[in-house]
């Protein structure tokens, strides 16, 4: 087979770890990236800053190989650490059994080491500061314009396949060309984000527990905080734009900037000198999920990562879900290589399911996070679910297990073996037919068993 | 209060009927209208010849006082007639309750009707062959061009409320312009649809049962017929564009689509000598959903009817949706008359959750009637409904009936209601826990036992 010609658009982390492996398989990838290369200029501005990285994404870093290389960038994260009104701590596993845990982990130095990787490869070359203006899906050609010189030019391949993040260029020729049907879908949630900094002691420690996910959780808003490598971390605030006393629309001072983590973070702001000069400097951005499909255009285009399916970022699966693809395609190209049409549209039915699902779940969590972590029912079925998972380790995942560290499944099962489980939970406790003083053995036996019902009743009424 | 202008985009059923409610109300209302004068062309190609008008929609004909000019129109249909491969048919109603039926109307008989009742307030003007192209929401202002001459021209207006359907301008110009977070799905069904029809014997009379909506379901695909007042029916083939042993994409020659309807709707294609020519005359189309959010921006313009939430045709509610939507606005109108604004937002957050589920029930019925309707299952949970209407006609409603019949409720709560009573038959029936044998007031306690337990652990498990 000649060798075929790739054009990758997007050098994020989905586009660098794509190139990486379709550089390992052989091909001639050429790859192009709107903004500067992150290696030599700070791009950090209005991204964010630090991510979670967890079992699905590694499945994919182990796919080619690197797995040393991002431990080294890897911040372990045990458990949420939970901060009250009055500044107590909590802190909640992620999982009963112990080896399980989240990482924090710069975009950055990530996508640094990525680019690293690919450009070692001979067949792979990454070109800076071009930008995608649209797509010709039918003669799969791209148009890109330089940013220096503003010139345009149009780049032609054996086949194109669109990393390029929320805003996809070939995602919105495929919206405004109305050549086929495409459907589509972008869904803002009410409330925006802010980033914000927990700078570390003098002497460089971390001023407050590193080896957790910091969460304040206060009902209709919430601040979370991961660590950097360098002793800092970053704080993110999520709160509406316009409900509520407190709201992105009405922090408009200092004052009142000040006022509202007084008395909602104290804690918090002790530990942030700089709230008030962060949270004037920085953007306050929008929270959206986008969904698809189709994800091809026959054998000639494809969308891939947030292009196909940005989420919002509460089950800290975003990176993960974009590397994870890049594995099932990889598997499909594995067994239909030579055929993209085929390639394209396999991937596309196999995988569609499960970014649906984790978009789903996402939203789920944002209202977990910011609520139910702080309401008694929850925190009653945490508690049982963590004795389910250190007692049976082998027997019980919950549902944010299922969906974080049991790679082996998709998205969408793990949503509906969880969501069934949560159901399952949550009625036994409000029902008094399961206690957190009950025997445990006597707990997973009638877990399982709710669970399966729910699950054969939902099946026979055709959900 | 100075008379205020009110700029209408779209003279079709949910414009012109808001044209004639506002008209009542002493607005000066202007209708701009993309499509000739539907009163002295033929237009109807391409479009849903007769429609399902049911008691949300008259809610609306008797809100403006034409309830007896619109009967004249009507075509009672008092349930569905099944016909399967063998043409053996199987009438099942609609509900248990003998006043309880849908009907036929003409779209083009019905929206004549509102435009002459809507003129005859002189404080109504409709201007046909002039074409929205965009609308500037923060000036308040539309661009129209004019069929004939090409000519381009802006009207101003108090406020502009844009029904002017699926491909709205209003949307558009919300969608492109980015200046606010505006939520956007457009989803299409793997299933287009053509119409066909059913002509009148020479005598003028009906060819078969006259007081029905006709359904031929076949699993992945199916035809409808209802009745027109000329003793002709309105026939239209739901079938995938490219899946199954025939689809719209292989359907290319006479030959292959006789052969279709001799294998699967042999007793149709003896009411239809006229088919071969009917399917390659007239077009296929596509199914879709849109849903959007906010409808409004302040208090300049609004999105009403398919303009705002675009359904696919399967509940028979589009047209009863959007009537539906003036009932509700002019109810608004009333209690914030004076404040758009005020006015625009109270809509938007009372009707929205509504217009959401019906768009979700509408695709539910796409399977209920092209694959359920068969299933016998399913077949003696409509058995056991019946008979509970019957018995019980203040009592019970089923989730037809609680969508079509009940519209002193909104379609969300008939929606969560009527799926927990379907889920709950459902599983009794096959649980063995209820049967069509048992004794009628013991089933209807057991269905209303379960249901309010699905609904209960449902709210609890916080879906």
């Amino acid at each position: 087979m000649e060798q075929q010609n790739i054009l990758i658009i997007g050098a994020g982390l989905c586009g660098s770890l794509l190139a990486l492996r379709l550089g390992q398989r052989g091909y001639n990838v050429t790859v192009y990236e709107m903004r500067p290369d992150l290696r030599k200029t700070d791009i950090s501005a209005g991204r964010s800053i630090n991510l979670a990285f967890s079992d699905r994404g590694n499945k994919a870093i182990k796919l080619v190989g690197i797995e040393d290389k991002v431990k080294e960038l890897c911040i372990p994260m045990n458990g949420r650490m939970l901060h009250d009104k009055e500044g107590n701590t909590f802190l909640s596993n992620y999982s009963g059994r112990e080896y399980e845990y989240i990482n924090s982990i710069s975009r950055g130095g990530l996508n640094a080491l990525l680019l690293d990787e690919a450009e070692k490869h001979e067949n792979v070359a990454i070109h800076f500061n071009k930008k995608c203006l649209s797509v010709d899906f039918e003669k799969t050609t791209a148009l890109f314009q330089d940013y220096h010189t503003k010139e345009e030019f149009v780049e032609d391949a054996d086949c194109i396949i669109a990393t390029d993040g929320a805003g996809s260029a070939l995602r919105q020729s495929y919206f405004l060309e109305k050549k086929f049907l495409f459907s589509f879908s972008q869904q803002w949630l009410t409330h925006g984000y802010k980033e914000l900094s927990i700078l570390p002691n003098d002497d460089g420690s971390y001023k407050t527990y590193k080896n957790a996910l910091h969460i304040w959780p206060r009902g209709d808003f919430m601040v979370i905080a991961l660590p950097n490598l360098d002793g800092s971390f970053t704080v993110t605030l999520f709160l509406s734009y316009d409900e509520g006393d407190y709201n992105f629309n009405n922090l408009t001072t200092s004052e009142i900037v000040t006022e509202f983590f007084e008395k909602e973070f104290p804690d918090a702001l002790t530990l942030m000198p700089n709230l008030v000069e962060d949270f004037f400097e920085n953007p306050t951005a929008p929270l959206g999920t986008v969904k698809c499909s189709p994800w091809h255009y026959k054998g000639n285009t494809l969308l891939m990562g947030d292009s196909a399916h940005a989420i919002v970022p509460f089950y800290g699966q975003g990176m993960n879900a974009s590397f994870e693809d890049v594995v099932v395609f990889d598997e499909v190209l594995g067994q239909h290589e030579g055929d993209w049409g085929k390639v394209f549209s396999e991937y596309n039915k196999i995988r569609k399911k499960d970014t649906d699902a984790i978009a789903d779940l996402a939203i789920d969590n944002f209202h977990e996070m910011k609520d139910h972590v702080a309401n008694p029912i929850f925190q009653e079925k945490r508690k049982i679910e963590m004795a389910l998972e250190k007692e049976f380790p082998e027997d019980y995942s919950s549902k944010y297990s299922l969906v974080t560290f049991n790679e082996h499944i998709g998205y969408r099962e793990a949503m509906i073996r969880g969501r069934a489980q949560d159901k399952a939970i949550l009625n036994m406790l409000s029902d008094g037919v399961i206690s957190t003083e009950d025997d445990i053995n006597d707990i997973l036996d009638k877990v399982k068993t709710e669970t399966e019902a729910i699950l054969e009743d939902d099946r026979i009424a055709g959900l």
